[in-house]
Order: C-alpha cells, then structure tokens, then sequence
C-alpha cells in the first residue's frame, strides 16, 4: 500500500544529510563537549560549527544568542519561566494568546497557580490577535508578552513584527515560539525585534530532541535547568552532540534550498485545497485563506468526526492529524478552533494536513482520490447529516 | 598516535548495537510517538519496548514507572523541584550532601533563593555522609532527602539502602541520582527503595540527549516541563525517539553483560592504580579504598596542578579528567575532595581516570608508562615540590 505522510506540523522524516552527519557522532566523535581533551575539543568544535548554522538560519546577531535545549517545549518553558523568574521583583503579568501551543499555554497556567496573572488574548475568526486589545492589556506589571509566530494547527501567522514594536515600546520582553515557521518561512530575528524564540530541529527534518531558544543579548531570564556550567551557564546538561549537529545541519539545508522546497510545498497544497473543494461539499477551511504557513491545510468536514476519518485515511496508508500531536488521544475539542469560533459541528470535523518537503504531486493525487469516498462514506453513517440543497 | 579515553564518568563511547539500534529511527521510522496514525504507532511501539528495557536494567515494579527526560541533569531537576513543588503545602526542607553533582547542587541553590532550607550533610574522608547525622537532620517540614548513589569524582558509594529505610520511617521522599552507578552496578530499586532515581543513557554507551526519572508508584510530583500531554502527562516534549530507543538498547546489553564487563574494568582499574602506586611518590587515593565505583580511579600527585597533569596525557594522547566535566574550565578546586577534607596540596594535584568497557590492557600499559616520566617532569617544573626522604 502506497504512504502518504502529511502530518509535518506533527514531525517530518529526517533528512538523510542529517542523518548522515549526526552518524559519526554516534559513532568514533562521542566526547562530551565540556572536557578539555582532544575528545571534547572535537565535540565542541562541532557544537559550536552547528551553533552557527542554526544562528545563521534566523539571522542572530551573533552565535552566543542560541542557547541549545532538548527541544521547542523546554525552550517555550526556559523562555517563560525563566523571565518570570528573573523579572518577579518589577511583576508578574505575563500576556499570551488563547491559540498558543500546550506548551505555552500550560506553562502559563502553572504560574497561575504560582501566583502570576496571566490575560489569554482572543482571536479573530481566523485565529489572529487584536494589536489594540494587546495594547491596552499592558501594564506596568507586565513582564513578557508570548505570542506564536505562526499556529500549529491553522498556520495561521500572527504580526510578530508589530508585536515585537508594542513590545519594545512598552518597555516589554517578547517571545515568540516559532517553532512551526523557522525553516518554512524567512525569520529574520534582528528585522522582528523579538528578545526569545523557541525553535525545534525535528519540525525542520532534524532529529528529535533537539531545539533552542535564542535569548536576545541583554535579555533578563534565569536558568530553567540548573546545574553543570554548560552553554555558558545558562542551560545544564551534558550537550546532545549529534542531535545538535544534525539541527545545525537541518537549518543550513532550510537556509539554502527552504523558500524554493516550501514553494513547491505550497503549490501542493493548494492543489490539494483546490481537489478538496472542488469534490466534496460543506468544507471549510480553518486559519487565514492567503497570511498563513506554506504547509498546512486544516479543513472541516461538517457532521463528522475528524477521529473517524483520521482512521478511515490511516486504513488507505495516509497520515494525517485533528490537530495537534500532542494532544492526540483527547476527545476535547481544539481549543484553537474554539478560540476562533468554529462552530461545533465544523470544529469537530477537522484535519489538518501539514506537508513537508519530501512530499509529491503523486501523494496529493492519491490522497485527492481516496479522500472523497470516505467522507461520503462516513456522512452516509452520520445521523447528524443534512446533505445542502445542491448535494448528489 | 595512540588515543586512550580514560574518561567514561564525563561520557562514553557509544556502543555499535546502540547506534546500528538508532539508526533506523534517524532514517525510515520518524513518526511522532504521540501521533495516532501508523507512523505514529510504529514510533510508539518501539518507545514502550525502550521503557520496558530501562525497567528491567534497575527492576522497576512496572515500565510506567519510568518517564523519559533529556538527561540526567533534567531528572534531577525534575526530582527536586517537582517533589518542591507537589509538597509546598507540607514544607520546604530538603537534605542533600556536599558532594552532589552540580546537577542536584545548584538545584539545591535555586530553590534556597526561591524560600526552600536546604541541610548539605558533611561526608567523612572517603566521602560518605554521617546516617546519624542524616537521622537528626529530618524535620516535621523536611519534604526531601536526596543524596547521590555514586560519587562521580571518586566512584565512591553511598549507603543508599540505609538512606531509603530512614527516609522511608520518617516518611521523606527519597531521590538518587544513580546517573554514575546505574549499569556499572548491579542496581535494584525495589529492594533499595528509593522513591525517584535519576537515568542517563550516555554513561553507559548509549546515546547523549536521553535519560529517565524513576518515578515510584504512588510518589507526590509535579511536572517539571510543561506542555502536551507526553509521557503520560508527566513529562511534556515530543520524545526523542532514536535516542530513547538507543537508551533501551545500551540497558539491555548492561543487563545482559554489565557485571561481566564490569569485573574486567575492575581489573584494569585495580591494575593501573597499583603501577601508579609502584612508578610514583607521593600520591594518594581519593575516595573509598573498596566501596567505590569498579571503573573509577581519583589519585592525586602531591605538588602538582591536575590541569597541567592533564595537558601533558592529552598531548599523548591519553584523555582524563580533573573532576566533573560539567566543572571543567572553572579554576575552583573540586568541592567533593574539600568536603572530604583534603588538603589543598593534593587537592590540587587530582586526576580522575574512570574507566568503560571498551579499555583494554594495552590502553593501561600504555597510560602506566606514560604517567611517571610525565610527573617527573612537572614536579621538577613546580616551585613547591619536596622530594620524599625516600624519593631519587
């Protein structure tokens, strides 16, 4: 049976150049970074060659802003806690937006209960913040505004320039967690103005558990993990060599070949968009028609159950996803969605197809033909369905 | 030239069945373990064969008992601050010792900062803590006990059963950071007791990046890292597959082969100490004459600086180590020798040889006959140097 991955926003395959250059660091090259001798020297040198590259990638002013991490959800902890930590003496508000990542949103919910207020920003229908509401939301206990530079679920992009004005402005930290667009989009991380950006290898065809969050000279944050003096003190653990050298390896493939592979990524799914429309009804597409990631088309079947037709793909060898992976197995609506407005019998029947760069006009055509069936299969067993006056 | 890694405390090699073991996860199976399609199944199934294989290596009473971290440093983090946490309402004491990895001491250190009393328990000469004292040090509000299986600097062993039986009778949370013991030692949670015991995958040939928390059923923790609902809601971040799947893999080679390998590093060990011994004046052992690590070797080479001793073996290709490589660069003499009360003259002078599994006879020749001349060297370089009646 043919597969069809497209679930990228998910995770995406490894790319067999960073495969191949992570091998020898799980092979001869194993000295930990930190020692002095001609073991470490060798690890460090390539810690820091990959270091680089990934500064490279979104523009830092300098190699030392990238602190390394195991991956977009520590550098989204790291980034909130630790501004919290290093700022509690002027406040203690923190303002993010009600489509964030569990990542941030269940980080902010914890220094809730440590004490912290925290103000959920709405969206508009397609899932954007409004730059007045954020205004008017600072004051001057605000320590940190955290806002997604573009959401995992829609794709939709949120205007990350101008919050990073209000920010500054008012005198506030930023963050961003970009993990979804670095690598599928430009991200110029001087031309933004963000003081933190979460990033992740393995969304970019790097490996998993691997990630960094670029930390603005002269921003004020504390360390998240505490102990030995790696990565100049400010994140603990022995480095992850090979996962960092396969992400700096990662981001040097994005910076030469990414805007051309993500236009040809996007003509794809706009294809697959236009298939869609074309031969099923009562669809809707969720997140921003044209201000939106490269990859990803989350559409709404209504009166079905995106589970079900997630399981009826998975049957024809096609990977797709309701939303995030890493709230898979709940039943709960995606609060996404919900921030947005979707109505129910829309939000319930949503998929998100996210695809990557080794995808092909072959997949889309496969996935194009088996699609229609299955949705007409499963509304037929719907006791919800009402077909629309010009159905057949 | 030849090349001798006498460095294992700081990492090891990574075994060639680990990494043919890894492979295939940096290549074919990429799926996210939390998606629910096949790729994501794949991706989940050989995860949960990797915690059954973590299980076994320590005798966990079942494999949800161990939850994946990026290293030994996050699960000490996790430990401390999660038990922190979780017993906010019961108190804020914890007891640890003064010769902790900075991974448990800095921890330590921030939460004093965040409102916490900490009671760093003194060690003998050899480096072990006091039982009595450790008895009369728990309160009504002491919340914690943790306190290391092995010393990394000098191998030597604590009394960890006998520490898991008065936490126990006083009702006290018991943490070990097994990191240096696990997989050189036989190690049985369930008979030793403890209720969290900190994993890493790169001491024991496996891969940098990985590592677990033992968690004991029934133990109060929260989350350390927040986010999706990962690792059964315990630990958010999507998992590293190819390196838990390695994790698993160096666990069930240690099972398998460990006490025998173990007892041919012992050898090794016993053998390079005892041609140091007969080759060089005025050195000392650090750390307990038997109840130590079988790998670990801390000697020191009265009137000399470790650090020169190091740069003379690197040129000679001969990798060691003054202390903890996560120290290393910080000119500090090691707190674990001064809390064991040695003095500064030999203090200074520290070199640790640790020892893995891939050493052979020929790397111990090769170091023994290399050391004298190289000490010999040195001292007649240093100021303070006084040969010994008996010295040439």
């Amino acid at each position: 049976m043919r597969k069809v991955y497209l679930d990228a926003n998910a995770t995406t395959p490894v790319h067999p150049e960073v495969t191949e250059a992570m091998i020898p660091f799980c092979r001869g090259i194993f000295g930990n970074a930190s020692s002095v001798h001609s073991f470490g020297r060798e690890a460090r040198k390539n810690l820091e060659a990959a270091r680089k590259k990934v500064a490279a990638l979104i523009n830092a002013a300098s190699p030392d802003e990238i602190v390394f991490t195991s991956g977009g959800t520590e550098s989204d902890n790291f980034a909130i806690k630790g501004v919290a930590s290093a700022l509690k003496e002027k406040g203690s508000h923190i303002i993010t937006s009600s489509v964030e990542h569990l990542a941030v949103l269940n980080t902010c919910k914890y220094l809730e209960k440590m004490g912290c207020k925290v103000t959920y920003l709405g969206v508009d229908k397609y899932g954007v913040i409004d730059l007045e509401e954020l205004k008017k939301s600072v004051t001057d206990k605000t320590i940190l505004i955290t806002i997604m530079a573009a959401n995992n679920e829609t794709g939709t992009i949120m205007p990350v320039e101008k919050i990073a004005q209000i920010a500054k402005d008012k005198g506030v930290t930023f963050h961003t967690d970009a993990v979804q667009m670095i690598g599928k989009m430009p991200f110029d991380v001087k031309k933004m103005g963000a003081d933190l950006v979460s990033m992740s290898a393995h969304k970019i065809n790097g490996p998993k558990g691997t990630g960094a969050l670029y930390i603005k000279k002269g921003t004020r944050i504390d360390k998240f993990i505490h102990g030995g003096h790696h990565e100049k003190n400010r994140r603990a653990g022995t480095e992850n060599v090979s996962g960092i050298v396969g992400f700096g390896k990662a981001c040097e493939i994005m910076q030469k070949e990414g805007a051309e592979k993500y236009d040809k990524v996007k003509e794809l799914r706009d294809e697959l968009h236009r298939r869609i429309e074309k031969n099923i009804k009562q669809v809707m597409l969720n997140g921003h028609p044209e201000n939106r990631l490269p990859n990803t088309l989350n559409i709404s079947f209504k009166y079905l159950e995106g589970e079900s037709i997630l399981l009826s793909l998975d049957l024809e060898g096609i990977a797709a996803s309701t939303g995030s992976a890493c709230t898979s197995g709940s039943l709960e609506p995606s609060h996404v969605l919900k921030a947005m407005g979707v109505e129910p019998m829309f939000a319930q029947g949503s998929v998100r197809f996210s695809l990557g760069v080794f995808n092909t006009k072959e997949d889309i055509a496969y996935v194009a033909e088996k699609l229609p069936p299955i949705i007409e299969r499963l509304r037929k067993m719907s006791p919800v369905y009402k077909p629309e006056e010009n159905d057949r």
